[in-house]
């Protein structure tokens, strides 16, 4: 005969690397049995006899016969007999699936009780009322789950054995007993309540309530078997990306009772403070009490150090539990247990989750203690934590409260990290001036355009109601390091009316609201936020110190502004992976002066225009190269579209209509309108269908060539300058949206002559090169040929992902990307997380392709996902020598980086 | 010692296929010299010479020695003599370079004449006023193409020795003389005109002219090479895509003299009438002249077919020639030949120019006269020209006059072939409203939406200010088989004052344009055009068979109606690749329900707007099923963002704000304003910063579902209808703008069972598969992915290039590619020919992957390029199954894919 395949394993007979097939809990169990810790005795079903159970839809062959022998050992174990009703075992039934997804599935305790073990179970504990307490809870809760998703009432309509009506019947006694609580009903009372209760299931089911044990323990197994497909479940499932053919183990063991008296409790407790991370045991304990009526959360727990004052000789045994469990499983642990009559039983322990705070300071920790290697420290921090820990971010309990008050509003893209609250403003120009006067403003438009930097840079915070995670608005937050909200369509801004309305409330101008950049939630009213104190991250900069001792790759910081170049060195940043030469542009005393160029009629008229921007363009170079001391910038030349810098067309289409009529009686005001009709002549000349796809770039660069021989006179003539003050300077110059390598060939030939020209006139050298973003797939599927023209490559992601997916990020972003994340149709919004199979494969070819061509080559990318660990690891994987994002995710970016050369390590060695 | 490289060929010593290194017309007239044909001796230095003089600025050493050794074998074959006073050998010096420049370099005739051996020619001649008169024009030629160019004058200065300060001294003379004609003058007059002429040299340069015969070679050859890259030989290659590198050869022959009297003369003629394609010689003659009078055009030459007459002796000898060199060339010779004093001589060869209609002509009867294959008929007609067969065509002379008038008034981009003469008019009304008045209308509009359709349906032409290739106005207009010039950026259209300007000059509404969608010419007034006789083009039927039996690429057409359909099927399509469904939404009667279901405020309201559309869909779908009788149709499903189906932004703002005004006095004012203002609202909601990426395609049909099932019920029902009526049907359901498998899975689920519910409530089977465009970068790089959801794969190659480029069609192709082009920064514009590097290599690689994925996958490409030639080529290398084009050019796409089955068959048999 062939051996039977093996569907139930008794505690000590698993361990802890048996999650697939038993569960995180089961396996857990076991390997706290196989240690010698004090878990009550029990036995696990498999996952594997669950997913037959789902494939088949009954239990399968033989599985009650083995639950039935490792019944007989608990039996043997315990001394107590299943059904006897003189001293009858009692046992818990659990779901336990291999990730961990709390309250998603079902329980039932006490089974095995009935109208006659519930008498001997009286006896034994010698407290009636105690055991008739017991045998209502396991009534009604194994009607609720159990019961009424097994069977059908006799009409065929689903039984409603909801927990309601059970605590109907309860209520309902307590009120002719003229009793509060619970406690004041007596042993009698309760057993009529079970008497009622079990009247109302037969009613329900046409049966009677099933009294033998093993009946209870089938229907029990296939219950929880059947809960892994519950909607709740489900969704879990479905939220936390975990796959839903694994099936959930059932984890049957002993009952242990935390409420037989003064002696008994229940506790859970963390082996280190997850809050803060110090290092002391950290939890709640309940006396007399099951551990449901610690969740009930009737009566308060103490904290467990007061325990160690009320039971010392317990709270010791437990302490060297914590010891043994850290030691053993080398990280916190979240511990349940109880104490029964004086006894302290394990019933389940799993890795605690942990602050950021507390992450960082336990890793470093751990690893200090020699518990942990660096690596392994390195490994146990999410580098998105780390992040969180240099903004602000909402008081944990005054948001909860905001929720449960009903004060969230919406939920949009969470576009930069960290929490605001202040009075909601409807443009630029009003929280600029609010903002000065010292109020806290949240800035609030339909999209934000160049125009409103002035007003975001005086604001705590921005919510859009359109756009993406790269929206204008989501850059410029980033790059400033302000919480942002974005493309949260919910709300409908009305910036004449000067309110938004939101699933039917309004939120008018100066009203307080709060938004949550690392979830994307908008609040009304003001919430409490924790500010970070950086120069108490000690444990962070230890941390960010072995990482850097690990990567490989290069963490750079994407900055415009001398005061973010900086923060981004302050961060740790090792160069200036984008410089965004535009925003200069848009400055109050540039823009007439950029204004000018672009209307300028003849090429004498732009360029003196240019020679105004071109000092002004020096220092800024100058400033940023002051900063860095000699590390790497990389200057973009001019990327954007020219409209951008000239005013909005629906806007000045509206001016001009005022005009019209004014003009009928105002001299004044038709010299207004034939100037602005002059303004929206250009404006509509360059107004461009596709303005992502059309004359920005180089193409703007190699049709208009003095804009950008204006900019790399400015570049080298700052270089020199500052080279000159003895600050040693590395520049990069970079062409932006070559698609064609004649494109940048045109240019590089072009700017290199200004280059030695202005070398030349300044009498000295500085270092200097040329490179190309590759932000085109046509760019990236000829980076070969561009190799040969470019000193450097950097990947602008965002772009690239636009075009290889044909999402405009202004536009799609919000209306296509946003519900298909949430229809499963894209896993990831794939501006936040690079695509692996699509962008990625372009990213990998052409670095390979670019770096054959010119072995010299440097390769770095500047788009939003170097920020993004998930996509670290695989720019690592890729072969770029650099990561650059903005100043507030370089942090995360060295630890993502580090763990991505660990990952990569570990797969190198088991390859 | 080294044998030192030969550089000069005796016309013996070469053949036809060494025009690399002898040029064209030195291997044509080796060629001729070797199969016995009477070609004065000559010899030719080599274009390696050439390239070496260009490298090192002198003549290569020893180069001389060989000229002077191959000018003894010349001297031992006339009898005469280089330099001798008595018997004077005179030669010729003309470029040859490998490709024709017709006209571009230079020449010397007469080489060797000097104040001795200009006597020795009249005594030879017996004719001292043909002497002097050949000595005379010698002179002017040397000096203007030789001496002018290689000397300086004493002062540093650049002699002027131009050609008209030779006429100048010419024209006294003749003054003085009271002659009208040349003629006129006496040898003794034309002796003191050389004198005169001398003088002149020799006052310009500060030296005596070279008598030395030797020194002229030597001067001539040089500056023969030198003319290699003078101005007009660059601009030249630079147009025809020359390589630079190449350099000329230089053919030194004896001269024959067709001025030698009556029996004397010369002449041009081809094998075959170029113009008809008749087989008959078809040329000119001049009795007593040398070639330059034949191109100065002061006489008017006879017809060839006079000589037959005049001379049937001399006839037959060049009648015998032109058979022996078609027959040895196997295709139309264009030869130059000179008869002296009753001898024939063959100067030069080569294939002639023909026009279209020539050309077919041409191949079929030499393939039917067996002088030439059918496979090499194929090849000898260019694709093109075929088209332009089929559509009207500017009268060649009188488009010329036009130029030659100073009518041309600017150029744009070729959008759609064949051309037009007709009023301009500004709107697409008042186009459908004179064009039904039976006026010829060419409507101009700054770029065209579809709300212009119906005017252009009405119009014989149609020229836009803005847009390229693929813009609304070029692919609506090919599809109509209308002319259009479209990206004509030197005009500015201003609607309002209903008038065009264009450098300075002003066309008003009603003014007569003529624009040529060939070329992209627009003129000022009327040119009358040659209309094609389809049923005449017998022997291009016949080619098209013989194509059709060769090529493996299937030829589809793009067809949104069944007349367009039906014209398909005329011209020999296989099937419909591309039917969009979109413009069927435009149409008037339609137009406001699919405003109604866009505007829907509730799920009911979109359904009563679709229950109206479902009808007059399905209707359109029988209508071409029913023409296309069982012939493959794919049917793509709604592709444009939704705004387009509502009125324009900024005309509906424009509005609002006038009504605005009103609505204080009128009260039906404001009701119609609330109305415009409500269609704002939504307008503004749907507006999108870069609609091209956005909410479109399968994106719609995903987040509005109700659309696309609409279409499929129509689709399947019509389906049903058509077979029901015992006709065949095969229908291709193509989903648009897919970018990952997800989109096409979840969509292809959701309309499969439409698809089952209608023919489960029809009672019948339709043959109907699903398939998706490969437009976005993202579908080409996980094709292996989508191949296996997917029957078919249709490659949207418009979108494609816009992608891998990151340029939009509508902005970039007009302001990027147009200048692009022009300064060689791309060679070719990628929206009329594939860029092969990038967007083909996607297309390359997502059709192997996507048939190594699902073996049964049809693959083909419904884009612009599905039908240009070039492309074709492309495409059958690539492995696709068919193109897809505008109908018009269906029978060039079969030619097309035909010679690319040719090419890829010789590429195959040389690997």
């Amino acid at each position: 005969m062939i051996q039977a395949k093996k569907r139930v394993y008794l505690f000590e007979e698993g361990n802890k690397d048996m999650r697939d097939l038993l569960g995180g809990k089961g396996a857990n169990l076991a390997e706290m049995t196989r240690i010698g810790l004090p878990v009550p005795p029990g036995f696990t079903i498999t996952t594997e006899a669950c997913r037959e159970y789902l494939a088949t839809g009954r239990l399968p062959e033989g599985l009650m016969d083995e639950v039935k022998e490792k019944m007989k050992v608990l039996e043997e174990k315990t001394g107590r007999k299943f059904g006897d009703p003189k001293n009858p075992l009692l046992v818990s039934v659990r779901s336990g699936a291999k990730f961990s997804m709390p309250g998603m599935m079902d329980t039932v305790l006490n089974l095995g009780l009935n109208d006659e073990t519930v008498r001997g179970l009286a006896e034994l504990t010698g407290d009636e009322r105690f055991a008739y307490d017991a045998y209502r809870r396991f009534l009604s809760i194994f009607s609720d789950v159990v019961l009424s998703n097994l069977f059908t009432r006799p009409d065929g309509e689903k039984p409603n054995l909801d927990r309601s009506r059970f605590e109907e019947i309860l209520e309902r006694k307590k009120e002719e007993r003229g009793a509060k609580y619970d406690i004041e009903l007596s042993a009698e009372d309760l057993k009529e309540i079970c008497e009622e209760y079990k009247k109302l299931i037969e009613s329900e089911l046409g049966r009677p309530f099933p009294e033998d044990p093993w009946e209870q323990l089938r229907l029990a197994i296939e219950a929880v078997f059947r809960s892994w497909n519950n909607k709740r479940a489900v969704d879990y499932r479905n939220f936390y990306g975990i796959p839903h053919d694994l099936g959930t183990a059932v984890n049957i063991q002993t009952m242990v009772f935390g409420n037989m008296g003064e002696d008994s409790g229940t506790g859970v407790a963390f082996t280190r403070n997850v809050a803060t991370g110090e290092k002391e045991i950290y939890g709640e304990y309940l006396v007399n009490a099951q551990g449901e009526d610690v969740v009930a959360g009737i009566r308060t727990p103490m904290k467990i150090s007061e325990l160690k004052k009320r039971d010392p000789e317990i709270y010791k045994q437990f302490e060297r539990v914590c010891e043994i469990l850290e030691r053993h499983y080398r990280d916190v642990q979240d511990i349940e247990f109880t104490v029964e009559r004086g006894k302290l039983y394990i019933l389940q322990c799993r890795a605690g989750k942990r602050t950021a705070k507390a992450a960082v300071k336990i890793a470093v920790d751990m690893a200090k203690e020699g518990l942990i290697s660096k690596e392994e420290a390195i490994a146990r921090v999410e580098p998105q934590q780390i992040t969180q820990l240099l903004v602000p971010r909402f008081d944990p309990q005054e948001k909860e409260k905001a929720i449960r008050e009903g004060r969230l509003l919406a939920r949009g893209v969470n576009a930069s990290p960290g929490a605001a609250s202040g009075i909601a403003v409807f443009d630029a120009d009003k929280a600029e001036e609010l903002g000065r006067a010292g109020k806290r403003v949240i800035l609030v438009r339909p999209e934000t355009t160049p125009d409103d930097v002035h007003g975001m840079l005086a604001s705590k915070g921005i919510l859009t109601q359109r756009g993406g995670m790269t929206s204008h608005a989501a850059v410029v937050a980033r790059g400033l390091g302000l919480p942002c909200v974005v493309g949260c369509e919910e709300i409908k801004v009305d910036v004449e009316r000067r309110l938004f309305e939101v699933n039917g409330k309004i939120v008018r101008e100066f009203d307080e609201i709060s938004i949550d950049g690392d979830t994307g939630e908008v609040f009304a009213g003001a919430i409490p936020t924790l500010e970070p104190k950086l120069e108490e991250e000690r444990e962070l900069s230890e941390l960010l110190r072995w990482a850097d001792e690990i990567r490989r790759l290069g963490v750079w910081a994407n900055a415009d502004y001398p005061r973010d170049a900086r923060r981004a060195v302050e961060f740790g940043a090792e160069g200036i992976g984008l410089c965004r030469t535009e925003h200069m542009f848009m400055e109050t005393d540039r823009l007439p002066w950029v204004q000018k160029m672009i209307m300028a009629q003849t090429p004498e008229e732009r360029k003196e225009a240019l020679d105004h921007l071109l000092p002004l363009q020096r220092g800024d170079f100058e400033g940023i190269f002051e900063v860095m001391e000699g590390r790497p910038v990389v200057i973009r030349l001019i990327d954007p579209p020219l409209h951008e810098f000239l005013p909005n067309y629906d806007e000045l289409l509206a001016e001009i209509f005022e005009l019209r009529e004014k003009a009928r009686e105002s001299e004044e005001a038709g010299r207004e309108l034939s100037e602005k009709e002059k303004i929206l002549s250009v404006v509509r000349s360059l107004k461009e269908a596709n303005p992502m796809m059309g004359l920005r770039g180089c193409r703007l660069g190699i049709l208009y060539p003095e804009i950008i021989e204006m900019q790399t006179r400015a570049i080298i003539e700052a270089a020199c300058e500052v080279k000159r003050r003895g600050k040693p300077v590395r520049v990069k110059i970079m062409i932006p949206l070559v698609s064609h390598v004649n494109e940048l060939r045109w240019i590089r030939e072009r700017l290199e002559s200004v280059a030695r020209k202005v070398m030349e006139e300044q009498g000295m050298e500085v270092d200097y090169s040329f490179g190309t973003m590759i932000e085109t797939p046509r760019a990236a599927l000829t980076a070969s040929e561009i190799a040969k023209v470019a000193d450097f490559f950097s990947f602008g992601t965002n772009d690239l992902t636009q075009m290889v997916f044909g999402f405009s990020r202004d536009d799609a972003e919000g209306k296509v990307i946003m519900p298909y994340t949430k229809m499963g149709i894209l896993e990831k919004n794939p501006f936040q997380t690079l695509d692996v199979e699509g962008v990625g494969r372009l990213v990998e070819e052409a670095t390979r392709a670019g770096k054959a061509a010119n072995p010299n080559l440097e390769v770095g990318i500047c788009g939003e996902h170097g920020g993004d660990p998930e996509s670290i690891r695989f720019f690592h994987k890729a072969g770029l020598d650099y990561v650059s994002c903005s100043p507030f995710r370089v942090p995360a970016a060295r630890l993502a980086a580090a763990q991505a050369a660990l990952a990569a390590g570990v797969e190198d060695r088991t390859k």
